[in-house]
């Protein structure tokens, strides 16, 4: 029941031609490869329309044809192809956990051209933090080819952003309250370019939607195990965000009233029974070593009772979040992925107990098909974002001297 | 991050007029009466396009025009305003309850014409039901002005319905599974007409966010608090409605693992701690009562220590939904809105308590502004929808004669 969107008959063409523009290169991003005539399809627009669009996109230096696709639509001239061009325009991403900053330098079609991380245990001010990041940033970017535009920075992380400025509310983890972390790392930086800041979960839901394991389908959630444990939600093909844009915090979804007290202030939110200190302590580790459980879990190959009751615990959390938002895929990452193999029975049965089963039946898990990268490719997704609406303005607003300025 | 929606060069003439018609219709429906004036300015369209829009709305009997409306938009000639025809097409809303039918002719701008209703206490079968139903359409489709065509039925049920078939999976307190309402109604009735059967609560939200608490808020909560207890969720502006539509079970969520079994088959689920059997055994009363809760929670002037127990508890129960969706506003209808007065500091304590203070200091708790007519307007609004989308179409395939053939 969406109120049709307005189709003006005084519609400015400029914008309309900028608006296709964008939405050829959301394909080509999507799909790495199209053929003109796939896009004249896709597109419903005619071929000489779509030609000019695409010469367009290559003056700009972010596609170049291809040959011939081999794809030939029944009878006909072979179309050309339009592919991403090898030194286009491309964002870092960086995804930021409790104990290490990751960064890379991606382009269109989710290619991660190089990586970098450190360690940042013991860093506790956003300030530091900050500087590590603008040190990574530096390092991928003197790597770039001289002419490729860098056109924003996409940064994860885990805690309440709140939407529209990208402020962070509360880091529990990283004991932040109120941080802009955007100003920190442009600071850091000493340049000005685009940057958005978002929730960790909120990302890996948008990559693995994008291009992941969610791809085509419109109802699903990506959650993150982590220290700390979020949700990412797509509804309706949408991110859904709340009003603040702090939706999807099922880590404090109500688990066991007489269970352990959590950092927010209640008593036995669903994070005290299935976040990483709730798995170092099944386990009879330290909290310390919180941040080797990815390395232990991987390394396991059969589970405990003690994590087999972690395991249980998911599913009867996972039933909550089934019954929420009905959708057709949850996607378990951080620790959950490295966990389902070990007690998918155990994560299954709980959940089907404890849901709807009309929820129960439409739904699938499974582990993120971008691996450990999918929160930070959702991060160059955000990042790339104004690129895909306005290719011209985008490309126009990236200082071409950023990166020299950066690596310099 | 939404994709933009293609805009082509071929776009058919036609269907653009279709939509701006439909586009125009759903501004007079939701504002009651405008000026052509003011058309022009929210569509973005020319005077002279609006006002050709206009006269095909009263040729097909929507919309009739009044005089130059007193709102004048600076200089120039007074607008002719656009308002709804008194005899013009309407939809049949019926509202099922466990124990209750309602059944309302309502026009476009939400104006209840005439209702009916009756109780279905003890009247199991579905087919039964259907045929008390068709009974009260009858009624109120007989004095309905005989030049006036019927568009459409909605029909509210306390359920999980089916997207797209609108098929009743499970109404379990009306012990209904798998049960095809709208083709039992259609049978009783004899004629074939658009009909649409939705989720009560998600009907709720859709009249509220219309034309109650919630206009111009994009991110609400409606809940349905009935002898079940669910929610019906706008994210963003839009229905929630999860994969199959089950979306906002909230009912279902997780409360104390050490409570109660739930008809669901779980144990402990926020319905039997906060529904109508919590409540009436809370106040001491036998479950076959249930159904005169309503009117003893209007007649209280102050609330007992049992229920201000349900109140921290539905306070306590809104934490996992407001940190779950982040909506601006909650809207607590049925029984919730009864309590919401007696109880209120016990709610706000329960959810302050509990939920995420980001999410908490940006949430506003509300009674329906539309009272107990919150989800049969939500019905009529469904009914109404595919004559907002394409009044040509819809007006031309309700057939004139039906009403008189359900009359005689």
């Amino acid at each position: 029941m969406r109120a049709p969107r307005r189709v003006g008959t005084g519609t400015n063409q400029e914008a309309v031609r900028r608006h296709n523009l964008g939405t050829v290169l959301r394909h080509v991003h999507r799909a790495g490869q199209l053929s003109r005539a796939e896009l004249t399809r896709r597109m419903g627009l005619n071929r000489s329309t779509i030609a000019a669009l695409a010469s367009e996109l290559e003056t700009l230096g972010i596609t170049e044809h291809s040959g011939p696709s081999e794809e030939r639509q029944g009878a006909g001239r072979p179309s050309t192809g339009v592919r991403l061009a090898a030194s286009g325009p491309y964002v870092i991403a960086v995804d930021l956990t409790v104990d290490r900053a990751t960064v890379a330098r991606v382009g269109l079609g989710g290619r991660i051209q190089q990586r970098a991380h450190a360690a940042t245990t013991g860093l506790g001010e956003a300030w530091q933090v900050g500087a590590a990041v603008a040190t990574l940033i530096r390092r991928v970017v003197a790597d770039a080819p001289p002419s490729a535009p860098l056109v924003g920075i996409g940064i994860a992380v885990p805690g309440l952003v709140r939407r529209g400025d990208g402020l962070i509310r509360l880091a529990p983890n990283l004991e932040w309250h109120d941080v802009s972390f955007s100003s920190v790392v442009l600071a850091a930086l000493g340049v000005e370019i685009p940057i958005v800041v978002a929730n960790d979960a909120d990302l890996g839901a948008l990559a693995e939607h994008e291009r992941g394991a969610g791809v085509g389908i419109d109802d699903l959630v990506y959650i993150s195990g982590q220290v700390g444990v979020g949700a990412g939600i797509i509804a309706g093909g949408h991110p859904l965000e709340g009003v603040g844009g702090y939706a999807g915090e099922v880590g404090h979804l109500r688990f066991d009233p007489n269970g352990l007290p959590c950092h927010c202030g209640s008593v036995g939110c669903w994070e005290t029974a299935v976040g990483g200190h709730a798995i170092a302590s099944a386990i009879g580790w330290s909290p310390e070593k919180v941040s080797q459980l990815p390395e232990h879990l991987e390394s396991l190959t059969s589970a405990s009772r003690e994590l087999r009751g972690i395991g249980s615990d998911i599913g009867r959390g996972l039933a909550s979040i089934v019954n929420a938002f009905n959708p057709q895929l949850v996607v378990l990452g951080g620790y959950f992925g490295s966990l389902y193999p070990l007690v998918r029975d155990e994560i299954l049965s709980g959940l089907s107990g404890a849901a709807l089963s009309a929820a129960v039946d439409s739904v699938t898990l499974s582990v993120p098909a971008l691996g450990d990268d999918a929160v930070l490719l959702g991060a160059a997704e955000a990042a790339l974002e104004p690129l895909l609406v306005d290719p011209v303005g985008s490309i126009g607003a990236a200082l071409l001297d950023v990166p020299a300025r950066l690596a310099g």
